[in-house]
């Protein structure tokens, strides 16, 4: 089965899977106390400056929620996208594990701006209302576009300005950084964001992400925080093993610019097609288009992928670094053969 | 390096790694809608009924906590060992997640018994007092002890006499089954356990367990709670395909036998020594002794294990399933060299 | 001082006052064990229905959150506007309360439609997806407005369409039944109200207010969560005492009555007045006008009130049970006069 | 009716009452932004020093939780008596509210001891376990005891050793200071407290009770934390006007003084019937004593009381500031006539 569903259908890497078997050899030490996480630590220390705190996690919402309740009191606040993973993906997880409230900015294809923004700055200090302490982004967003980093700037000068903090949800920031074509430290700390979740799961691992504080004296309680939040593995050594390979060799901007490129290669193929509409220009490796609702189905059965927007039969299409130029060009194929098939409704 | 500190310090069976390289072949969708999912669910029918509830995630934590959150409320009690590891090393991730009490019994040698958990059975009723909902005994314990059936049936009892569930934290229960030489259901369900934790980490797995309920009655809120909790894993076959191979020919029998038996040669290997004083019977994988505290370091720097007590020199020495008869012959023959060389106090 | 800030800045109604003293005479069992609570309660059942279950509470977050905690899961959802006060005032309490999402519709002046209801009806089962099981809405809402019977029933049926609730905050009940010339059972069970907060402090009352289940199934754990949410008062009685005075000889309606005319009042003496622009009927006892900026300061000085809208320089001046016809009077005059004096910015 | 069964089931002090009726006269600012608040907390200042932080609450959990949630955060722990009224009567609100655990200790007629408090000062800086943060006490204990300043001062010695804060649970800290015969700077601040709970309804008042930071850094979150904890009162003033009617001309202290002196009283007159056996001695207004079983129900009937200890027929009787001579006499007579009524069983 080959799929667009999304890029977490994809499998492991091969040079991940491995490093995996490379950590199997012995015993390790559990929790993290072993050399290969200390190896991982030490690649991002090198990509992302030395003065960071780094905590690998389970998941993607484990990461979203370990880095923001580790910076958050239950009254506080933290301003989003009303479309953000951490939103409307994540079952309350960040509501329930800080006691805090999402404020929701209307966004556009993805993004929020600093005047969508500055309608939730009001209220400091006043104890009916729930204090703004972090804004947070998705890079690449949840709407397949990429902030530029004059955009990032712009919301982290913002969120300073007023005392708080800049959360990015990276779950595709190496997605990001390959559209950018810029090194992963331009594209988050140097933009001024504060604390990271940094995906691996979509990229190429098996299962693991990390928080990334890029001023350690926020990670004062970070690893109890962790653990209290069941996102500290007994058997860490093969988070770390996996991510020392993503981070090697530039593995993790290959497998970006991969998918990202299969996904500018899907487009192109479809760009001619009439009944195709694409609904915002394809910044990484997410494709949302607006499809004939007759070929949906069959298509489906094919190709498995979601239909994001029932009312106007918006789909979403996803590549991963192990899309292949030929589930491409059998993607192609099989959209104009359902396109020749349908019956007019 | 080869550890004695923790069944988690050991690697992935062969067998399982195999698994997981077999499920990197294609494409799958992700959170559980998939055939390798399918496919371990199916065994755990077999080994455990047709009328079951399975729900995979991450850690042990993470078990414990999905299976408890969901038969839970806040203004509600787990009575539990003092000893337990939800009650000690879980950093506080039921309170946090449940915001119940954990009612501490205190045990003996791990085990809890009726007469300690009756303290706790009263103010039924009486909106001050948390109301016991749960009864949760580790199988095997954290002292290394195994209930005997007969010993959990009367906790079985006594929690449905007044209306309560029985929880099992079974991150070792493979190494109860083979200790008690019975196979699954009977050391479980049949023994009346309402929810467990199945654990797979510390018998092969590189990481996943499962929570059970045998009643999937209870289990109506079990997949909301899972992705609250942080617990759902997006690449889910994974953990499905690690979890397939366990249950297949009996592997998760033969590992922990392996494990039960190398701590038994350890201490046959032991017994004759007189500065070697074992404080419990070694039912399982997990051996309990005091040793001089002199020779304690010089042996942990050549093969880590904890101190369990330290104000008796009590150590905890663990064996996996990866733990080889010549890993305990160099460790008694280390701990034989370590006596010979201490210079008394 | 005489304030139209809010009507909780009024004082206690004389009658309530001497009940509270007719409870003072002697020793009283406390936590509601006595016969002023029991009689309060007979109150509201000859009132709303013999088939209720009433818990009474301290303030009007707690009965908020006493009634959505009682019938809420952490992954479930509570629809409401974006103006509730649920949402906007309440420091997250009910995030933290429960761990849910509280999901906004946006009001148009303070009262929410099905058609913004429906768009938050979706995702059910998604286990990624807040379920929603609770709409809330406000009667009196927060901006003065009140919902015909109409508007409830057909929000009411929304709600159990899908298998939700309906809650409603019903701070300013009285005044809204008031408005509507209605019985108390005709505004909220009748109309398919299924939870309540029935609010005691704003119409006359010290502090106290009830939380009312018209299914009193709902009210399974309405007491350990009211206990568990702080909101139990020792000296029950004394908050019995008050509601009991409060549904005696009609107080409620009378208070009610009166702050609605003296909103009636005022506005009807501003009415000519070109530089008071009322941005919204005045159903009850709240007002929302837009005046000039440059009298605001001096007003607020003789008459505190708040400022709703610092851009619009909107207002709100609220009227209470003890609002006299002189205070009315005055407060236009100070208006007049401030008018007079303004300086052309 | 008049009652032992607690302190909660006196009525209101005239004075206090006046006060109430007094702040009745006019409008006020709602949320402490009132001249009666501004004068308690002076009242307070006075008492206890300058540089404190004050926050009035509703009741005395709330005041409890108010006090611990704002200087602590779930991953921590804090440590009390297993009797203590946060331990056993709060329905799980300091596991809900915080997240976090309480470690029990073992008491001695409600007290806890340096030597039971060290048992859980272990495990710093280990994730997986609770990080001791807060040393909790109360004063009078739930036992009816009263610890010297001795044993208050060693306990916060260890305490501030460890970086721990000191909590005092303060409900009858009235009745404590009286015992003691000091000031209550001298019994709290002074003997090393961080943070209390100051108690007013079980010394004269309706409602409302005092949440006291020693210093005001520790109170940073306390106005948002208080508000989210539903404990925020919007007629402050008729809490406040309370407050400051208990510390005028030490009211507070003949409160207590009273109370502590009919419980001497009781004790006094019952010292000589054998079947009477008080189990320790009465400090305060709480005695705890066994009676004969044949006696209980018939004395409850005329004087409500509680048994404290089925097993052993422990019963708890408690004086309060309006407990009469009469009312012991009278109770004296009946306990006298009920023994010579009982049947032998």
């Amino acid at each position: 089965m080959r799929s667009f569903a999304s890029d977490n259908n994809s499998g492991v890497h091969p040079a991940v899977f491995e490093a995996m078997q490379r950590a199997n050899d012995q015993h390790a030490l559990g929790y993290g106390n072993d050399a290969f996480t200390e190896r991982a630590t030490a690649k991002f220390k090198q990509l992302l400056g030395d003065d960071i705190a780094v905590y690998y996690v389970y998941g993607g919402t484990g990461a979203n929620v370990v880095g923001l309740s580790t910076v958050t009191r239950s009254h506080e606040a933290v301003i989003c996208s009303d479309g953000a993973h951490i939103y409307t993906d994540e079952c309350n997880a960040p509501e329930k594990l800080i006691g805090c409230k999402l404020l929701p900015v209307p966004h556009t294809r993805g993004k929020i701006t600093v005047e969508g923004i500055r309608k939730h700055l009001h209220g400091f200090g006043d104890p009916h209302h729930p204090q703004p302490r972090v804004i947070s982004i998705s890079q690449v967003t949840e709407l397949g576009t990429v902030y530029s980093i004059a955009e990032i700037r712009e919301i982290a000068d913002l969120a300073h300005e007023y005392g708080l903090l800049l959360h990015m949800d990276g779950a595709r920031i190496s997605n990001a950084a390959a559209a950018l074509n810029l090194d992963l430290r331009a594209c988050t700390r140097d933009a001024g964001v504060d604390v990271m979740s940094f995906g691996g799961t979509k990229n190429g691992l098996m299962y693991g992400e990390a928080v990334i504080f890029f001023n350690p004296a926020l990670a004062r309680d970070a690893a109890f925080v962790r653990k209290q939040s069941m996102q500290l593995a007994s058997k860490m050594r093969f988070v770390a093993a996996q991510f020392e390979a993503l981070l090697t060799d530039d593995l993790w901007r290959k497998n970006a610019q991969h998918a990202n490129r299969m996904a500018a290669r899907l487009v192109e193929q479809l760009r001619e097609i009439p009944e195709i509409k694409f609904t915002a220009t394809v910044d990484a490796n997410g494709i949302f288009a607006i499809i004939p609702p007759a070929i949906t189905k069959p298509l489906q059965e094919q190709f498995p992928f979601y239909v994001w927007d029932e009312s106007t039969n918006e789909v979403r299409w996803m590549t991963s670094f192990d899309t292949t130029e030929s589930d491409v060009n059998a993607f192609v194929a099989a959209i104009k053969q359902a396109l020749r098939e349908q019956v007019p409704g």
